[in-house]
């Protein structure tokens, strides 16, 4: 896609690399990288919530900062969850730990009774987090804003819990098409509104969580997935910041991604890489994909993993390292030390 | 790979297709096909828990052969669990409904410490239930013998019970890679003599079940589950039979599963079989692989989806028709009833 910023000296390595402008060094960050591994996180959920930590924005900007203090990391991202905006937007939702609707929505009285979202009337204490983190971040590292996909928030809305199959969000789509098809609508257009909020409080990137494309074959992943994404992808072009498009078990669906007004396609670890940007073409920049229980190997063989990545990702520039999927609550820290360094340093 | 089994005029259709010959008709049969959508198992279960069911061989017997009253499914699968070879094994396991292993397996001792299987000792009831299938098969419909792939098996034993990312198999297979490959080698060769033994049994056909494989990289695929995989097939191919490896989530891992010596290769819903089967080659047949969720569709949408299957699969002999999955416990009989003939009809 045209770029949507123009890179210049300045520019950080991150978001010059989601232009797919050469960079001095490797740019690296990781998927949850605010989160549960972090003794000084847990340090902070002893004392606080995690709804309560998401909605108090000295606390979520801190939470944000925490692995920029720790580590050389190229980029932050918003500490939130994916549901805080349909929460704004009324659902009722609780965290046990993960997030439970309590009133699953499946009706088309209830798709419709879904109110639009206003971010700065729904959901403030985001866009006062981002405007804290950009106040406080102390190096020349970008902020990345995020939301989730239209389809995977489907996923959350109708099944009430997660599940492993996610049986009712598929049935859903199968026996219920056109109702799905508004639903995700509606969430498109919600998630363009919160996400232009994000870039206008500060975000310097936007990212759209797919952590469910896993779900789809390719057919269903164009049927429904594939022209919400774009309707919220098409809202964000004016806001001149690099769009990331993260699919999860995606391998099957590139050819369908490759359509997508994106700059950048997260990427999960069971694909490899060169297969990946193969398919995606020259336009795009790619971002991932380390194994999280790489971070599990022993020092040397973390080392020949990192390398056996950067090999599959090739010299073009636009790939911007990360895990394939969110870092694990009992990662040693010392371990996502190493990884960052070594990622800088192989270049 | 070569014919484990020469056709003849009287093979039946599901025979002939794991063979890649012609058949009249597509065959067709459906993972857990002898399971809780249906009101006659349901019924049994009131009675006798999961586990007693597929401990006493008539009541196993049963429940494999109560779809193929209700259908004209083309093959029977043996009712059982993938954990029972390993409790035979003496791993200690509860149903919570999932399996539960109550000491995960994780050290050097406990690895060698795993018996040999000796089904004959440790299984009797399995064999017993062929048997029993085999003398009461109302039509002919070949009986297929199964058991889980080792990795797979490695997933329920080093984690305890099912998780969603089964994350401590994961760190095992990178922290661990030796006491990983040995406790594999353990399983296959148990496997091998598990599946030998419900050949000679009865069996017609063995299918490996490989329900974890979209846990792996396809370098971990290739270092741990495939050469696991191959042992067990080498071992397998004095038998007779076709080999069934279903891969689950695989659409990566196929260029390595090519090189497997097997006959038929099962699909999950996501890959696309007509590049499944020219990354196959013309040596294996496949199997799949309808999403389940299809089965929720009113029945004009479901034969739409069940005609884009079959244009995936192609005219070239060598394709089973399946669901991608194991069918959803909430499936109504009816909608079963109307692919099978809809299959059937469409040849």
């Amino acid at each position: 896609m045209a770029a949507r910023v123009s890179a210049s000296r300045e520019t950080p390595a991150f978001l010059a690399a989601c232009l797919r402008q050469p960079v001095p060094y490797r740019p690296i960050w990781i998927m949850r990288q605010a989160g549960r591994y972090l003794p000084e996180y847990r340090a902070l959920r002893a004392k606080v919530n995690f709804e309560a930590l998401t909605r108090t924005p000295d606390l979520a900007a801190e939470v944000t900062l925490q692995p920029l203090r720790r580590f050389e990391l190229d980029a932050a991202i918003l500490f939130s969850d994916i549901m805080t905006p349909l929460q704004g937007m009324g659902v009722d939702l609780a965290f046990e730990p993960g997030p439970v609707v309590r009133e699953p929505i499946r009706t088309d009285a209830q798709i419709e009774a879904l109110p639009a979202l206003v971010p700065q009337r729904d959901v403030p204490f985001v866009l006062e987090t981002i405007r804290l983190v950009r106040a406080n971040m102390p190096r020349l590292a970008p902020l990345i804003g995020f939301a989730g996909a239209p389809f995977t928030l489907l996923c959350y809305l109708v099944c009430g819990r997660p599940s492993k199959e996610f049986a009712a969000a598929r049935t859903f789509l199968y026996a219920q098409p056109h109702a799905a098809q508004r639903l995700l609508e509606r969430l498109a257009d919600a998630m363009a509104e919160y996400l232009a909020a994000q870039a206008r409080a500060g975000a310097q990137a936007l990212m759209l969580f797919e952590s469910w494309a896993g779900l789809l074959a390719p057919r269903e992943f164009e049927q429904f997935a594939l022209p919400a994404v774009r309707r919220t992808a098409a809202a964000l072009r004016r806001t001149g910041v690099p769009l990331i498009y993260y699919v999860n078990q995606g391998s099957t669906l590139m050819p369908a991604v490759a359509q997508l007004d994106v700059d950048v396609v997260g990427v999960d670890w069971r694909s490899g890489l060169s297969a990946v940007r193969r398919v995606l073409g020259p336009g795009k920049a790619v971002q991932g994909n380390l194994d999280p229980a790489a971070l599990f190997a022993p020092a040397a063989e973390l080392r020949r993993h990192v390398d056996a990545v950067l090999e599959e990702a090739g010299e073009a520039p636009g790939h911007i390292f990360n895990l394939g999927h969110g870092i694990w609550p009992d990662t040693d820290p010392d371990s996502v030390a190493r990884l960052v360094d070594y990622v800088h340093e192989r270049r």
